[in-house]
């Protein structure tokens, strides 16, 4: 999505380590018109789908993921909720994923109650890098016996692995802008004309 | 609002202790539906304020602030990150809180660029109760040398002191719904007919 591309080549001026900074319209400040673009343009792609719930991860999933429900006619969102603590009560699912950012583990929990058996549930979340926060998501799925119907990622990260893996499995997976190198400040984006 | 206290009293089934549950349609499950007429109710209170950026917390209040951000023309939101840790680098502004939840001091944190100085800043969160989120993006906004020009918030819970304190200091605060008793199981919202 040009317009995506152009402000992260504009704001995220950080590029240290493979980090990009999102911070100024993605993940601290809200770029509102951006996020609801983007909600549009995950809504297209996945429209046919018919999806009936968005699921995501707190914080940063939360925004695209109801801008995406508007567009798709507000449908619910389920945002899983984190914590580094392993020992949680209730009968939630859990899923335990590795934060590379974070270098740590961490526990993402979904009250079952709110993905009934048998819906289509589409996953939606700012960055795709390694997969962890999409695997986990999957899993909660699968723990719900609901479907998988489609995955859209704001910002994937090319050059790590998250992305060839599940593509390699076929599942649906739209990524709006695919950083494939960043190098001396300059960033390389994957031509992805025409999926979008 | 009357759509909010239907889904109050049909939803928010276990009322322990002071504590309603709203895990289903605000804070875990979204009913997005529900969550952009919210955000249409703050955009019609505050309008005329013409703020120019919503304030938040993350992670519960993020969905109400996009979507007053939309109904309001897509401004920016920014959304303080929480930490319990005290020792944050950088140039963040910083405010501790006292969270009765979950009986501990949280640390809430804002980059100040995105709130130029002498904005016009519209809180918006999902509780108020002793008023600890409020008083802390307050202090936040205070740190920006910007403007407050109104706080909008779901649920406030009026047998608590947040909301007759904001009052008394003749700030601009409209709480969609004000529960002012909780007892067995049942509900008494305030009448507040004609704010809304």
């Amino acid at each position: 999505m040009d317009a995506l591309k152009k402000v992260i080549v504009s704001k995220g001026s950080s590029l240290n380590g493979g980090i990009i900074k999102v911070d100024s319209f993605l993940n601290h400040r809200l770029d509102s018109g951006l996020i609801f673009q983007m909600g549009e343009a995950f809504a297209a792609r996945f429209l046919q789908e018919q999806p009936d719930i968005i699921l995501t991860v707190e914080a940063s999933g939360i925004a695209l993921a109801l801008a995406t429900a508007h567009a798709l006619g507000d449908i619910p969102v389920v945002y899983a909720k984190k914590s580094h603590a392993s020992n949680q009560n209730s009968d939630m699912a859990k899923e335990t994923i590795y934060s590379f950012t974070h270098q740590q583990e961490c526990v993402i929990r979904v009250d079952l109650h709110y993905i009934p058996k048998g819906s289509k549930v589409l996953i939606i979340d700012d960055f795709l890098a390694n997969g962890e926060a999409v695997r986990g998501l999957m899993g909660i799925i699968k723990q719900a016996n609901a479907k998988l119907v489609g995955i859209g990622i704001a910002i994937e990260k090319g050059f790590q692995q998250g992305g060839k893996m599940l593509r390699a499995q076929g599942l649906p997976l739209l990524s709006l802008a695919v950083i494939d190198e960043l190098k001396d400040g300059h960033i390389r984006f994957r031509d992805t004309e025409g999926e979008i």
